[in-house]
């Protein structure tokens, strides 16, 4: 039942773990992804027995022969690691660190909660033009692969980096000096589009349900998305979007 | 094990059917807008045995006794109606219709296929101050229970109606005469931002997967969201979003 790796070894498939060295590229265009953009830290591939060979099966096969891996028909794999009946090919990868590029516009996200947000945020962010995020933690897993999958793969073309505070942050050498930042909340007195946002900034955005604490009205220049009182808050990817748009157009063309 | 309901007769509870005539809203937020909003079409309000009795019970309680319903503790009801685990309230409502008030923007979106999508759309149009929502046909269920939950409640603020296709809305009296024409695509030439959008229009969505067909490009003046082409394209709320922002910036307070 199970089939060999080109090494000639089986290796078992294991579920997700937070705390493992490896997640998963869960359908083509995450997996397309791993191994366009960070071939480096592909292990392994899976396709599933019912997955319609075509255009799409040819480049996959040969752009893993590039890398030196055979794709494995191990329809097991699909059970165990994935939910969704749309799936049928995943890309295996070790888990990496990144450094933040200093001289770059960041997003800030602060104890963020939920896998599909980030996830979606991530490839918002890459539509937008920002490759780095930075992520105060705790806070849910960036490489759980539903935060892979919502991101499209954008995640495999960005430098995602944890910190433990947003002191440890704003103090690295990753955040750099000299940079804007502008925390997102529903308290603060300068609105969204009101005045140029800085060139180069960290957009710093709170956790789902309770935004960012007041200790970041003294951060920076707070900023509001100005909406109507019959919402509570926009929900933090359409936040982050928002801000991200309006960032970019100070910023000019692609 | 069935407890009686308010009138003395039991009421069967089923799972929710598309061509039924009621649906759910699931959880303490929806059932609220429900109650609060939309009262006439208010039936029934189901309680968890689990829900901790407090400000948010008696606040229920009170608005139950205002209009004639007593909340029934009935925890098969969650069973049947919701996967959700934190779910504690549910109101049930009967479907309506809406006409749109066509001297009032609205969001049409063309074949929406996503619950989840539709239901953070109208929370996030009711954020920027749009009250109309028109559908074309075929598309997600603008009741499914899951898209009323997504929504926050929002649904029960807005009006919304379904049309069999772009045609018939733009020829009807919901409608109206005089409004711009949004459409959002990929090839359009105007970029969002780059002048005002109409004060009274009609920003226009295609669906999540593959957009507006090129016969819209003829309908109006068609905008892109300028991104990167790193990604496919933004996600459809995070469009939709991004368009209602740059559209109530020319609006100005709320």
């Amino acid at each position: 039942m199970e089939q060999r790796s080109f090494d000639g070894e089986q290796r078992r498939i294991h579920t997700y773990k937070r705390d493992g060295d490896v997640s998963y590229a869960l359908g083509a265009a995450p997996a397309f992804e791993l191994l366009k953009k960070r071939p480096d830290k592909a292990r392994r591939v899976f396709i599933h027995s019912a997955w319609e060979r075509g255009d799409a099966s040819r480049e996959l096969f040969t752009l893993c022969r590039g890398l030196g891996i055979e794709p494995e028909e191990r329809d097991k794999a699909f059970a165990v690691l994935s939910q969704k009946e749309n799936c049928f090919v995943i890309g295996e990868f070790e888990k990496y660190q990144s450094a933040l590029d200093p001289a770059q516009t960041h997003v800030v996200l602060v104890n963020p909660s939920n896998s599909g947000n980030l996830g979606t945020i991530m490839r918002t962010a890459l539509g937008f033009g920002v490759h780095d995020i930075a992520i105060i933690t705790p806070a849910v897993d960036m490489f759980d692969p539903k935060t892979v999958r919502a991101s499209m793969g954008a995640i495999f073309s960005l430098r995602v980096k944890c910190f433990s505070s947003f002191a440890e942050y704003s103090a690295s050498a990753d955040c750099g000096v000299g940079r804007g930042f502008y925390p997102f909340m529903l308290k603060a007195r300068t609105e969204l589009g009101a005045k140029p946002l800085a060139r180069r900034c960290s957009l710093i955005f709170g956790n789902e349900a309770t935004g960012l604490p007041d200790e970041f009205l003294r951060v920076g220049e707070s900023v509001i998305i100005r909406h109507s009182t019959d919402i509570d808050s926009l929900n933090l990817p359409m936040a982050v979007g928002i801000a991200l748009y309006e960032w970019r157009k100070g910023i000019g063309k692609f």
